[in-house]
């Protein structure tokens, strides 16, 4: 039986699994979410298929997690694994040793990994919410928990609307695909994802290029902020957004531009959606010594 | 003859030199800022005095620096030094291994040695200007070019006061020396130290305390930022402004609260204004690869 590198990036809409021998990916599937259950039954087909055994488990989630102890935490978005003790429970499934990471942590050891391989960036998923993950000297900063790179939750509007976290005015509750949607349903009186409304802002109506014209701002002021504090060779970006890079991009850049000494250089990932599973898959590597 | 660590920080005004043996300081002294003379001099006479030969140099300089070269560059305080090739410069007047960084950097890598010895934190100077250095996992993050840690031009306020470096609402210009100074002199239609204003405002001018409030709510929330980004174990201050911190502190720590998702732990170094000068002497164990 060979043994192949398993990884398990839990999103909160969608599950991805892959199986990975030397950084290539060679079976994959995806699922909604659901809990442990479903992910235990899909690796275990896909290891079938594979005739293949894991090396060992390398899990993204979205935090908040409790990393030294494999605990996925109250997280909003995944009501099945509030609690659950992953790392307990799929190391006495495979027996292997398993990890757990924040999925956006695990995106940058994806792209240090798989992607750019840039030994000093900071990459960015902007998507439904926004999180980061950071790598300097090759190295990820994790901080004392693990925790590091939480980018969405800088204040960058102290009297800007509300987020989720309880403060006001942080990067996701300006920038993020919720942040936009709830914008756009106080504009426009009625509910409109973030990508609805920035085709309507691609399609001319000049609400709507407002309203991602202010997101774009925010994003690039904190590209802008990062760019200051890391001097990384990069900042990479990810996530659902990106996928309006072309129109989106250049507001983002200029602001960046704007808020920084010296022009960032701003990159997307070329791993799309699966830079958060190609990293869970390397995840083993940079785990950290928590004290 | 005894070798010995040979440390240098040069600073706007004052200029300190020390030798240290296994992070002791044994001799030391300190003038004002001029040029390359002046330091060999002072550093003859003390490596004289105490009988010794340097075993590396370590030398501290406000930024912009060229790291990799060694060469201090266009640094509008320090008149007598752009341009100046320090590292070859010393190292063949006193043949041994010399080394150059930022001088926040220096601190943090005074603050991890001979400090809270943390292994992540942010190191923030508050003084005439705002600057930092960060460890993370131990190591030093140093960037592309050794110059990370810029946290003073991190944009907080992208309609607020110019600041020197061409942008706009940095956090050195909401809250440096310079910007509380700068503030005042529009406020009060004629020049104030920075801690003039302090010391108005403790006796109670109104106008003075609203200034200083800005400065540290801005304070404030640049340290609410690294705590989201870094999730560090401590954010460490030094530099002149944190003399008043029995004042200034209360305010800086209920703004930070503000402006981050909890409590953030802020401590002053122990080595006071010596904090780059223990820096310096350990530089030579920090000098990252760079490519």
């Amino acid at each position: 039986m060979q043994r192949l590198m398993v990884a398990v990036d839990i999103g909160g809409t969608k599950t991805r699994v892959g199986l990975f021998r030397d950084g290539s990916l060679l079976f994959r599937t995806s699922f909604a979410t659901k809990g442990l259950a479903e992910v235990v039954k899909a690796l275990r087909v896909l290891l079938s298929r594979a005739k293949a055994e894991p090396y060992s488990i390398g899990i993204g989630a979205p935090a908040p997690l409790d990393m030294r102890h494999g605990v996925i935490l109250n997280c909003p978005n995944l009501p099945h694994w509030n609690g659950v003790e992953v790392v307990t429970e799929l190391s006495r499934e495979f027996d292997c040793e398993v990890f757990l990471a924040n999925d956006a942590t695990c995106a940058a050891i994806g792209e240090l990994e798989f992607g750019h391989r840039s030994p000093d960036f900071v990459y960015i998923t902007w998507s439904t919410g926004i999180g980061g993950g950071i790598v300097s000297g090759g190295r990820v900063v994790w901080g004392v928990e693990g925790q590091a790179g939480e980018v969405g939750h800088m204040v960058l509007a102290p009297q800007g609307p509300h987020c989720r976290c309880g403060k006001r005015g942080c990067l996701e509750a300006l920038a993020s695909g919720t942040g936009i949607a709830r914008a756009a349903a106080e504009l426009f009186g009625r509910k409109l994802t973030a990508a609805t409304v920035v085709r309507k802002a691609q399609e001319g109506d000049v609400a709507a290029q407002r309203l991602v014209l202010r997101a774009c701002e925010a994003m690039g002021q904190g590209i802008g902020i990062l760019w200051e504090i890391f001097e990384p060779e990069m900042i990479i970006l990810g996530g659902g957004l990106t996928r309006s890079w072309d129109y989106l991009g250049p507001f983002v850049l200029s602001a960046a531009r704007e808020f920084s000494r010296t022009p960032p250089r701003v990159e997307l990932t070329p791993l799309g959606d699966d830079v958060g599973l190609y990293g869970a898959a390397a995840l083993y590597k940079h785990i950290p010594d928590l004290r």
